[in-house]
């Protein structure tokens, strides 16, 4: 058993969404106490580190309504129900930029806010891209805008907060450590 | 005004709880079409990367409930209402590990969730460690272990999927890279 297990007593549904549903669970901690865990399920994502042969990294400028601004992010998208995340990010990939990889590497997953919710990145690697001649439709309530960045570029607008969100700083970061071990 | 500015209509309040409040906000798209964004508030908190004299990383293991099993995360705390996140950062160091830092530096944030949440994790990292003789109390919910480790066994744990959340293993490229630019 897990350490410092916390045994669900009651779940109570506060929402099902489009998105996400929300529970709030009470739960016997581990010295015996009760406790309220207010919890945020989510279905997962995939984001997508791809880089053009020329070693730029596509990212995407979107409006963000949780935060009321936009930002720029690595193309990343939802998975669909039982969906395998390769798939979801190959499509979401094509959606955003209209590019297709060749190749398509499985990097590393992590839970975004592990304190409330159970969303989990997958995080690819695309390398190999080709711009489709006919660009699939994207989601009909998804606008975005195509950038491509040096790495250099990238942590200016890191520092300019303009790049704002976790999964895009880690990818950044992940090309960092990739060319100094290069060097 | 941002791009693709996303006009809120209507807001509906779902659910106000102890760490998140939910919303369901009818917005007008950039085409002009209607749709509903699912929206989860959260105070903000902060990530502390703390570094002991001989580099190792400190640590906690915790049970995190949306996820059901332990992870081992770099220590971490919700902001308390109008407080300076370094503030929050000294606090929560003291209360999850016992150390105090001589010096705190602000590295960078960003938002966990954007496509949902509201949430932004300010980053710090702290060195200068000392055992507080006197360890204060953790809240009252809360169980952690301490752990300290190096870059290496930090990557053997991502890989296991022990290390398994974005700040943690931002933090842990964070330092790779400070490490690999020295070298």
């Amino acid at each position: 058993m897990s350490k410092f297990f916390e045994k669900t007593i009651h779940t109570e549904s506060i929402y099902k969404g489009k998105v996400i549903n929300v529970d709030v669970e009470d739960v016997e901690l581990p010295d015996g106490q009760v406790s309220k865990r207010e919890l945020v399920r989510h279905p997962g994502a995939v984001g997508i580190l791809a880089l053009t042969d020329e070693g730029r990294i596509v990212m995407v400028e979107q409006y963000r309504k949780a935060l009321g601004k936009s930002i720029i992010e690595i193309p990343a998208g939802k998975l669909e129900e039982g969906e395998e995340p390769k798939i979801t990010a190959n499509r979401e990939l094509e959606e955003e930029t209209g590019y297709q990889a060749n190749q398509l590497d499985y990097l590393v997953s992590y839970y975004t806010s592990p304190g409330f919710a159970d969303e989990i990145i997958y995080l690819y690697q695309a390398t190999g891209l080709n711009l489709l001649e006919q660009r699939p439709d994207m989601d009909e309530d998804e606008f975005v805008d195509l950038i491509e960045v040096t790495v250099e570029e990238a942590l200016d607008l890191v520092k300019m907060e303009r790049i704002h969100d976790a999964k895009t700083i880690q990818a950044i970061y992940y090309v960092m450590v990739e060319r100094l071990k290069g060097e």
